[in-house]
């Protein structure tokens, strides 16, 4: 599938404002994975489709968690993480993409897990970055984003744990482990 | 066992510094239990034994992990955490305590647990906010901890969290699980 086929397709399921970011996803990711040594192709793909989700109804999406999933803890953590699981599991079929690379990296872009692929960190980190995103703490992840993937990625765990704890809602427990993870390989170094 | 006889022996434990604080501790966690319904008279004595292992040497504490324990997981983020696991058993074994719910209220008091007692949740609290403790945010907790146990605890567990985060440093799994439950208690009130 190429980019204008890939877009065409997105396009249906977003607002407009979720397309310009996922064009904005776009662009970021294909710049991290030249950067980092990801495949560019898979990233382009993953972070157009990244979002394909992100609309559906909140009861067709519980529904795929609990009959089509393996891990069910999703439903324990706020309906927001759904679509990240959820899209993976539609984009392989309705949209007939079956890479599991390339679905593992719309699986895991918003809860991350302990050893992410670069594809993965690249479509996550892109996710948090693209230049339409403006909230506090952004700016110093792109200055890691343009020197350490794994900096990056751990600053934006930072910034998203605090972020949920100060509004105590409660956080999905891989995405601590995403951090422990990163912390111990960077001490092992 | 009564306060002196638990004093006297804890003291042979501590360096000066940290035998103040346990008497910060104690003060503090008569207080809460009276505040908020716990046993006095075990919040007194767990909170004299609260610290009884800060100073043993790190590799028996390791092994006692190792050998004596059922949770092995202590081991694997850092060893700040083992003193609190360690002296429960420690306290059972060489002091002669046997009430389970003083020693949980030890074993727990650096890590949270979900679904904590009120009077592990004291000794829990009392460790953060005896009046010889000075760091950033601890006023706030003493305050909420006037009032509401449960908020006060949530504080703590995003000030100790974020303190930890920032230095790079990994979280142990089950402090974010004691705010998740938390976090969900709440909301289901």
């Amino acid at each position: 599938m190429n980019r204008e086929q890939a877009l065409a397709i997105v396009k249906l399921q977003l607002t407009d404002h979720r397309y310009q970011h996922t064009l904005g996803v776009v662009d970021t990711a294909i710049e991290l994975a030249k950067r980092f040594g990801a495949d560019e192709e898979k990233a382009e793909i993953a972070a157009i489709f990244h979002d394909y989700a992100k609309f559906r109804d909140k009861e067709e999406m519980k529904r795929i968690v609990q009959e089509k999933l393996t891990e069910k803890s999703f439903l324990d953590y706020g309906d927001e993480l759904l679509h990240a699981p959820c899209g993976a599991y539609l984009v392989q079929h309705e949209v007939g993409i079956d890479d599991q690379e390339l679905l593992n990296a719309i699986y895991y872009h918003t809860t991350g897990r302990p050893e992410m692929t670069v594809l993965e960190k690249v479509v996550f980190l892109a996710d948090y970055i693209e230049p339409g995103r403006q909230f506090k703490g952004v700016e110093e992840v792109r200055v890691l984003a343009q020197t350490n993937l794994d900096d990056a990625i751990l600053q934006t765990l930072e910034n998203t744990i605090f972020f949920l704890m100060k509004r105590r809602q409660r956080v999905f427990p891989d995405t601590l482990a995403t951090f422990n993870q990163l912390v111990k390989q960077k001490k092992e170094k």
